[in-house]
């Protein structure tokens, strides 16, 4: 259990500031006060004050995703979460669930007999077996990255990936480029759905060609890369788009494979920003996913669908990160 | 100034209750609590203890829209803005604006005169002055059905017509009707084109046949129905939905006096589901939207970007509310 001494050590700051952040005392910064709180949670602090009181349990259901490092997609999520429940006195339970546990569980009666009031579910597939049981839950339920018609007990939380798409276009037209491939993820997901229409989107409001051939889907692995970098360079493609670092990553690692220098020769832009993108050589220009963020938008919206306000979605604004992996276009040429 | 009388008169309970309310004591329920809060909100009562606090200040702008009675569109919107607002400590001002005030007053200087850390904007309209201001604002805006792209300090909020255009389509088809018109609203509105959208999408999904003349806008007039009712009926029409009631109410009169009954000749179906909706004859099949949700959301949109989580739109569920206005279709022929 970590102590004050542990908030004071990380923040650097007095273990009486801290005390006081804890407090609620009114002679710290408001920022101040909640760097504590967060740093609190973060370290999974509680006080016996909190303890004691009652608190309605929730759970975060984690399908499909790493979440246990600070490197991975799913652990600043699950702390943006943890962090914005920390104020509303919720209890939190981390469960990972596999397609097996769904086939042999029902979703309603899980939460019932656990006594969850509200759940958040993250990583989750369309094929999932608990997707169906959303249709008609009662129960509060907030989704990362899927949408459930019309019930409105569930709600949907994601990344804008039209507006994240398209500041990627526009930057990579600012260079010259506009021979633009987009690396898709995985095929049976809603939001490759949403980022294809979006690419096709962004390309046809600028008047740049695409075809089904610059839009192959890589299924977030990082080997898909072999797949499509060869195909994609001998269609004269001087920019890739993908939809995750790791496939970034691929990309950069197949085009130098294959004597093409990035960006010189081609610009390589990845999605979500995970921490080791800014280290990899060159480092990687990217659409930030504020992962920490969607996890408080994740309890706002379970929040609001628990208080009765019948959210369908909220998006997140998107954010592109501009470092070394883009640059001018060798080949400035409009004709694809 | 309400009394603590007034609340206890309003809600038919105790003053010793209503006073528990006020103070947070353990031994009455939340939903009674909650009551107690909105109700203290709603007859503008406060405590010694609240006038005490420095309190930060929001502002709601109202453009071309009613808010001074119950019966009025904007009426609960504020009030549930207001009501969520309660717990969060802030002061909330309402100020009407017009096309001369906001020629005159640049937003931005106007927020930072009067001391307001953040604005919740409704019935503005795209060609509003404002509107090309809130692409460039550093200061948290929430606007009511206007989106305003790549700015993370402003978000958007509204009902998702998506959702209610199909659920009235589909609730006019298990009656027989393939024959639906869609009265719109303004040309010059983001709503209107997404309704318009909803609409071409829902009709389209369903197999249904439409056009231009199918989809004439009415600008929110119950006088559009003189226009347009005449030649929707000529044309085979049998189920008209309009994009508020006041039109739907004027469509409802059009076709008395053209010798048509209302259900039995033709259905009609308004949005929004005014308090009056139900009085009409027949009372009124409506898509609703949930007044006082909408503004309990815009407040939570608005202190989500206070926090600096940059939400970028909220859609709310709609909920179709069927009365008499619609019934089965005299003529079930699904050729146009």
């Amino acid at each position: 259990m970590a102590t004050i001494k542990d908030i004071a050590n990380r923040l650097g700051i007095s273990v009486s500031t801290v005390s006081k952040g804890l407090n609620g005392a009114s002679d710290i910064s408001e920022s101040l006060r909640q760097a504590v709180l967060d740093t609190a949670v973060e370290l999974g602090y509680t006080t016996k004050q909190m303890r004691g009181k009652v608190q309605k349990k929730l759970c975060i259901f984690v399908e499909n995703m790493d979440y246990e490092t600070p490197e991975e997609f799913g652990y600043d999520i699950i702390l943006g979460f943890r962090q914005a429940a920390y104020h509303e006195h919720y209890d939190i339970t981390v469960t990972p669930v596999t397609p097996l546990f769904q086939s042999t569980q029902k979703y309603d009666t899980y939460m019932l007999r656990n006594g969850y009031v509200g759940a958040f579910m993250i990583g989750f597939a369309l094929q999932d077996d608990w997707m169906t049981q959303f249709n008609d839950t009662d129960i509060p339920t907030v989704l990362l990255d899927n949408y459930i018609k019309k019930n409105p007990a569930v709600s949907y939380i994601g990344t804008d990936s039209f507006e994240g798409i398209d500041d990627a276009i526009v930057h990579l037209m600012q260079m010259g480029h506009s021979r633009i491939a987009l690396i898709n993820g995985s095929r049976n997901s809603m939001i490759s759905e949403q980022r294809r229409q979006a690419y096709i989107d962004g390309m046809t409001a600028h008047g740049l060609s695409f075809s089904e051939e610059t839009m192959p889907y890589g299924y977030y692995v990082a080997d898909a890369a072999k797949d499509h970098v060869s195909n994609l360079l001998s269609m004269g493609i001087t920019a890739i788009l993908c939809c995750n670092d790791l496939m970034a990553s691929g990309v950069i690692a197949e085009c130098r494979k294959r004597g093409f220098r990035v960006p010189e020769d081609v610009s390589v832009i990845g999605f979500d920003d995970l921490p080791i993108s800014a280290q990899l050589v060159p480092p990687l220009t990217t659409i930030r996913q504020d992962r920490l963020v969607l996890g408080k938008c994740g309890f706002y919206s379970l929040h609001s669908l628990i208080n009765h306000v019948p959210i369908s979605r909220t998006m997140l604004r998107p954010q592109l990160i501009v470092r070394k992996s883009t640059g001018t276009a060798a080949i400035q040429d409009d004709s694809l």
